[in-house]
């Protein structure tokens, strides 16, 4: 069907990462990650300075239309877009700090929340959670400035919370939420609802006594090991997420 | 279409805030936060010394019929109503106390009860739920009669819980449940949503150790400025509350 | 419709009984009071020596066909029938222990089982939940015999255990779950799903620190007086559960 | 219908065998006891060298299509079968070493996760988990090997899961999940529902205080006696679990 492969291999390759944004916009809706709030982007794997992200609004309702390219200062490519998410800096100064990462979550998903008021650390139960590694950071925005909104809206407060993710795969926000990212839009899906799985099992252990996570060897594992038959969840979160929402 | 201005706008003002409530009920039903009990009222904004609210009904099966013009002192204004709320009295009296206030809540939504019973204080975890403040005040209908009744039916009663309330945005009641206000009818749902899940959160960084709250300068914040787009959410809300209605 | 009313007017009793139960049945499955099993009964109030049970099946599968009669000892009026609950001996020697008793639920609502197997009482947070009075008791099937069987299945054990329910509107079972009671079939119903509610909200206000629970004169109101509307919740429940299970 | 009774007998039974599993991976994932990933096999009762499991797929997923005959080798006894779970070595390892068992579930079940990772045991609230006996076993896998892969994906791992198994019904992995085994694919499933209830229940009931599991006459009695109509639940769980598939 596709005749000119240079154009359309690049076409068809934005319409895949446009398939998958929807369909994670979904999927973590579905899955309570998102509420009426929270947002996902994807690094485009053919020009690295730019990305894309929905419009802001709800991500039960974002549809292919709604998805905007970005470059890396967080200015959309087409002239003229508005309705803009004010936290897309969130997303630019993530993907400046770290080439490797091609998807960036941001949300406040209900069983995080209370690792991000807590000195108790977020840390990993099981072998899905295993890229919590030795614990989530905390980052504070009062490290940045003490105005008291806690949205990350500046380049400032962005690069402060880059740097507080750090080389991890997902950074707390005290009093707000959780940033979250992946080598690709799938992986930093599974991330997010990994996450707050294991916080939920982690307060439940918690109430049972002293808890047992991950050895080192067994997060370091895990680091070099992609898990077997990862898109398996995948595969079935969007049937039901796209079937939920249809 | 309305060529009568003075008329027409009033009428689709009432219109608009009768479609409003209904939502309301609709949308906070859908969240558990009323079950086959609770009300929400909103004040007239052409005439203040007016609200609105359903007849003794369940909020779920609230319809635009259903809803009922009061004056402040809590009577219907169309003679010959019936199947009213003895629990109106709260509205009248909050609406008396409060001229900001556009629209009160009560409710007993599950996770709030806790709280209501207990020494530990609900407070924010997240600025969706800044507006608690330093702290839900909590009401002892015990203060004013000790005959038993947990209902708030009498004018004292209601104006000693408006005298508790202040110039928070929720008060919780021992044994009972709470009072939720706000700006705005969507304002007030917000706050009702927003005081049930940061319930929850509460108690779960409570199992994990010492909580962190916002501080004062965050919760100050949140008192000048507006959220951005708090629409996003109700519209969200709405369509999934009046969807699962049909 | 109905000329001969004697015959009418008993034939039209049975047959709302039927109607209640059946409904009990479907409500308390669709509030996860029962799951697979648990069963609820209804006293006849024309003959107060007879009550009405369902076939030993899933709670939420009960038709009108299903509800068969039975004497106080517990046998089926209409010779012949089978497939009978084992624990039915519970309903007969609860309601030949308490005049007042007009339906008896037994179940295993997934709060109240942490009730069964602690010191802890389960006692009413809210004014829906007063009829828990100063704390339900709990039955210990080995103060009859130590045969290692929970279940609850010979006069003797019913007869205890209808003791240890005393003046009570709820005894829970140690190891097994609660027999709940009331003086209508609907009330037995309010009953049930208000103390699993409760249950839930006291292990909740639990992990904030020492609960402060209704007063005396709070518990003692509630024994006087009816609530008001109760039957609000009801046709709501009924509604959603005839609805979900058609 | 069925003229040749030897072949049509046992042609039926693995049509039966196989109908099972199909409804015992759906009714677990309708559970929320396998989520995309877990797996449940039969062992042939006409072949006890043989048993039946599904392909590596999401259990909500699977149809009869998908169910495969392995040996206990874990060897597909078909040519060519591809898509396999690496794991199926735990359902070979456990036909081996345990006679008595004719069906195996590996899963993760959210309210097991707590006890995989703590001192605190899983042991039984009421007479549906006796199974539980004394307190499941916990296999850590660094007894065997200690390179970090939580999975159990060689002979020497699966043999020393089995040894940890020894007698009980379950054993949990630590940082992973657990094993659940039956004398059927109905009580299998049966064991894997209720030990999940269990764990939530216990972990609730630790909340209250010290908690009081079944003595070691009530395990025991459960131990000789079958529960009384066992497959009410699997015929509710099937039509549910069949239903919401379809």
């Amino acid at each position: 069907m596709l005749t000119n492969f240079g154009i359309g291999t690049l076409a068809m390759s934005h319409s895949e990462l446009i398939d998958d944004l929807v369909a994670a916009n979904r999927i973590l809706a579905d899955h309570g990650v998102f509420d009426a709030y929270g947002h996902i982007s994807a690094r485009d794997s053919a020009n690295k300075e730019r990305y894309w992200l929905a419009r802001s609004m709800a991500p039960a309702l974002v549809t292919a239309e709604d998805i905007i390219e970005f470059d890396l200062d967080n200015r959309p490519i087409r002239p003229g877009e508005n309705r803009l998410f004010f936290e897309r800096v969130i997303h630019g100064q993530v993907y400046k700090a770290r080439p490797d990462v091609m998807a960036v979550v941001h949300n406040h998903s209900p069983s995080l929340v209370p690792f991000c008021n807590s000195d108790t650390k977020l840390r990993p139960m099981v072998g899905n959670a295993a890229f919590l590694g030795e614990g989530a950071p905390v980052f504070d925005i009062r490290t940045v400035d003490d105005d008291g909104d806690l949205n990350v809206c500046t380049v400032l407060q962005a690069s402060a919370l880059a740097q507080a993710l750090g080389a991890h795969w997902l950074v707390l926000l005290r009093g707000h939420g959780a940033v979250v990212v992946g080598e690709t839009v799938h992986q930093c899906v599974r991330h997010a609802i990994y996450a707050e799985r294991n916080a939920r099992q982690q307060i439940e252990a918690t109430i049972l006594g002293p808890v047992r996570f991950l050895t080192a060897s067994e997060i370091d594992y895990a680091r070099r090991m992609k898990p077997k038959d990862p898109d398996r969840a995948w595969r079935l979160w969007k049937g039901r997420a796209m079937g939920a929402a249809s």
